[in-house]
């Protein structure tokens, strides 16, 4: 009997040219494809939910393929471990029903971005959050996340290198929490256009570094155009959290 | 006029083969001391305060330099950040007494090591948390640390390849805090044994297990026998976090 397993994958994303195959690069796809193909006995399509950019990580991304194997739906995560080099790790394995497809599903994705906001840098903390020295105003900055909460055209805001049919899209959160020198920007979701936390993160940034005031970022939103809104934040700050399948 | 400047160094250990040059490796000390003769413009001795072992990791080593350049002392620190790789930062520069020297001067050091008790292994962490995944007992735990603060002989807790005139020395603070599957190990003291941070986690991970109680700790002290002590943990968990010099 064939079923579906659906498995919850978190990686460093460092070394990687992103969740997608690429010819300039190592994918998280093809190091997990090789994996599932060994322990599912057979070369074996995966499904990857969220493609993630070079260098963006993710605790809770999730991939699906199908399995005639008759062992328990859990030790999938075990059994891929073994197989995977310690920047990919499975967290979890389950079945699915057969014809889920993790892209097409009904999901709220949760990102957050972390900025540390001092020159004084800390190696160890270097590939996981973006250092930004100049003095913020971290209140404006709140303001203009609040402005891009809710269903909006993010046109301004998205990558225009894509192709997609329709450019609006939910934020249902966004919070800056503060900590000392630490910023996390927590972004929920139920679709995201290529590149949209990172450049809203980085209109942010712009915001709070007093380019404009939080109010322009309305004006941002109308113009429908990807050089009205900051610069892309870099992707090494940026955490897709989880992904939350209404299964 | 020559003066002598200290400097406060993070770095993250994880691709040197320590501090102290070596030949299986790049060390810390070759890479700074090469930023050092840069900046100074001429080749120039560097003493460094701690000589930590391949894969640990600084917040605030420290190392000196004498240098003729008449420039503020502070400038030193952003002269050296453009000649160094990310994973080495000069975090701050000042001036120090000619006769100052960091291994004999007197100073409290402080160090932490990281512990993440899961088994779910997020792969960003893996660089700077050791993963243990067996149950622990913190209390006990915690009751080994007690015994472990104060002066005492740890000769147990050193690497027998040592040569020191004497073992005895003085850890003045010793905590574990628990944060959900985090536990930071806190240890303050006058002086530390080659290896003896990592000893004494890997002894209270032992405690923590059950393999023997926190009283046993007293009988490790008293042996003055490395063999008694646990296994040494591994160095990617641990942090010189910083010298606090009489100065």
């Amino acid at each position: 009997m064939t079923r579906r397993i659906m498995l919850t994958v978190a990686y460093d994303g460092t070394d990687y040219c992103g969740w997608q195959r690429q010819t300039n690069g190592v994918s998280i796809e093809e190091v997990l494809q090789k994996a599932v193909d060994k322990v599912n006995g057979r070369s074996t399509p995966i499904i990857g939910a969220s493609r993630t950019d070079a260098g963006v990580h993710a605790l809770g991304n999730a991939a699906v393929f199908d399995t005639e194997l008759g062992i328990d739906a859990d030790v999938f995560a075990k059994a891929l471990n073994t197989c995977l080099p310690p920047d990919i790790r499975i967290r979890a394995s389950r079945e699915v029903p057969g014809d889920f497809h993790p892209r097409y599903g009904e999901c709220l994705k949760t990102y957050e971005y972390y900025v540390q906001n001092t020159s004084d840098v800390i190696p160890t903390l270097r590939r996981t959050n973006w250092y930004v020295s100049y003095q913020l105003d971290i209140g404006a900055m709140r303001e203009g996340a609040a402005i891009l909460t809710g269903k909006h055209d993010f046109k301004s805001f998205c990558c225009p290198r894509t192709g997609v049919k329709t450019t609006v899209r939910e934020v249902t959160a966004f919070d800056i929490a503060k900590d000392q020198d630490a910023l996390t920007f927590h972004v929920e979701g139920t679709g995201f256009l290529m590149h949209m936390v990172r450049i809203m993160v980085g209109t942010l940034i712009r915001v709070g570094r007093g380019f404009y005031g939080p109010d322009h970022v309305t004006e941002i939103l109308e113009a429908r155009d990807r050089t009205m809104a900051g610069a892309t934040a870099p992707p090494h700050g940026l955490f897709l959290i989880g992904l939350d399948y209404d299964l």
